[in-house]
C-alpha cells in the first residue's frame, strides 16, 4: 500500500496479526493509535510488554497470574479439594462471574483434537493427575459441549475414574432464555435425556 | 476482576478503549498477546511506538505520512492540478485502491458538524483555500454522502465558485451490485435525480 507510509502499514499489517481483526479494523485501530497523544501511545505499548513480562502460568492450576500461584489456588476460602477443569483462562473468568462456584480450577489450554494433532499430552493432563495425588472430592469437567471439549471431558473421566474420586461434567442443554424453535436438535436431545424430576 | 492478575487486567482495560473493541474481545486480545513469543510482543509494542513518533501530517495534503511530503504528492505521475477532497485518509485509501485516479488529494480531517461542534475552523479548510492559490483546474469533492459530508461539501463549494477554479462532486446513487428492494428511499431518490442519458 504505496499510499501510506512505511510506518503505517507496519502498524496495520501488526493489527491486522490479531484475532478476530481484519484488513478493515487494523487500519480502524491503526488510525486511532495515530490520533492519541503520544503517552497514551505510550502506556498502551507499556502495558503489554509489562503484562508479557509480568504474567506466566500458576504452579498449580495453569491459569495465567503474576505470582506463583494464583489468588484461587492461595485462598483458604475455596474448597482446594473441588478442581473444576476448563480449556482456557477466559473459561474460568466466565466461571468466577457467577460468583457461585467455591472450588478451585485446572486450566487445560486446549483440548485434545485428533484434526488439528492436538493429542492428550499437549494439554496440562499430566499435572491435573499429579493434583489428584492431594486430598480431592470431585473432578468437575466443564470443557466446551464442542467434538473436541466432549472427548476430551470422556478421556479425563476414563484417566480418573480408578483413582475413585468423583468425576462429574456439566450439565448440557437449553441455554436459559433459549427460544426452543432456534435451538439446533443436537442440544434439544441433550436437554431431553438430562431431563431431571420436578 | 479479582481472578486476573493486575497485569492482565491492565491490558484487557487497554484493549477495551480501541474502538470496536468492547469487554470479550479485550479479553481475547489480551490473551492472544500473552500467549505470543516475548519477541513478537516486543516487535508489536515497538512498532505502535514507532509508527506514532515518525508519523505526521503532508505539509500540502494532511494525510499521515512519514515525510514532509506524501509520496503522493511528491509524485510526477500525478496530476498536482486535480484536488481530491476527502475526510480522512481511509477515504484516501479507498480511492488508491480503485488505481483510476491520477490527482491528488487533500484531507479535511472531519467534515462539519453544527451538532458535534466542528465548524469550517476545525477542519483543513484554510489550507485547502490557500493550495487554490497555485495553478488548480478542479477540485472533486468527495466527503460522504452524510448529513455532514453534503454539509461540507457545500459550504466548501460556495468557497471555491468565486475563484472560477472548476468543482464538482462525486455521483450518489445505487451502488454496484446493490438490489433496489433494499436500499433507502433517499438513495434511490438519489439514483433518479443523477440519471444518465443511455
Amino acid at each position: 500500500m504505496e499510499y501510506y507510509s512505511k510506518y503505517i502499514n507496519q502498524l496495520i499489517e501488526e493489527f491486522a496479526k490479531l484475532p478476530g481483526v481484519g484488513a478493515k479494523s487494523a487500519q480502524r485501530l491503526a488510525f486511532h493509535i495515530l490520533n492519541l497523544p503520544e503517552e497514551q501511545v505510550s502506556h498502551f505499548a507499556d502495558t503489554v510488554v509489562k503484562a508479557k513480562a509480568n504474567v506466566r502460568y500458576c504452579k498449580k492450576c495453569f491459569t495465567l497470574t503474576d505470582d506463583e500461584l494464583c489468588p484461587i489456588c492461595r485462598s483458604d476460602r475455596r474448597n482446594q479439594k473441588v478442581i473444576m477443569v476448563v480449556e482456557n483462562t477466559r473459561d474460568l473468568a466466565a466461571y468466577e462471574k457467577t460468583g457461585k462456584f467455591d472450588g478451585v480450577y485446572h486450566v487445560l489450554h486446549g483440548a485434545i483434537s485428533p484434526t488439528l494433532g492436538i493429542g492428550p499430552g499437549d494439554i496440562r493432563l499430566k499435572e491435573l493427575m499429579e493434583r489428584l495425588r492431594d486430598d480431592v472430592d470431585e473432578v468437575i469437567i466443564s470443557t466446551n459441549s464442542s467434538v473436541e471439549g466432549e472427548a476430551t471431558a470422556l478421556y479425563i473421566s476414563k484417566l480418573i475414574k480408578p483413582t475413585g474420586i468423583k468425576v462429574s461434567r456439566i450439565a448440557s442443554g437449553v441455554p436459559v432464555g433459549g427460544d426452543l424453535e432456534y435451538i439446533d436438535e443436537v442440544t434439544l436431545l441433550r436437554a431431553l435425556e438430562g431431563r431431571t424430576d420436578m
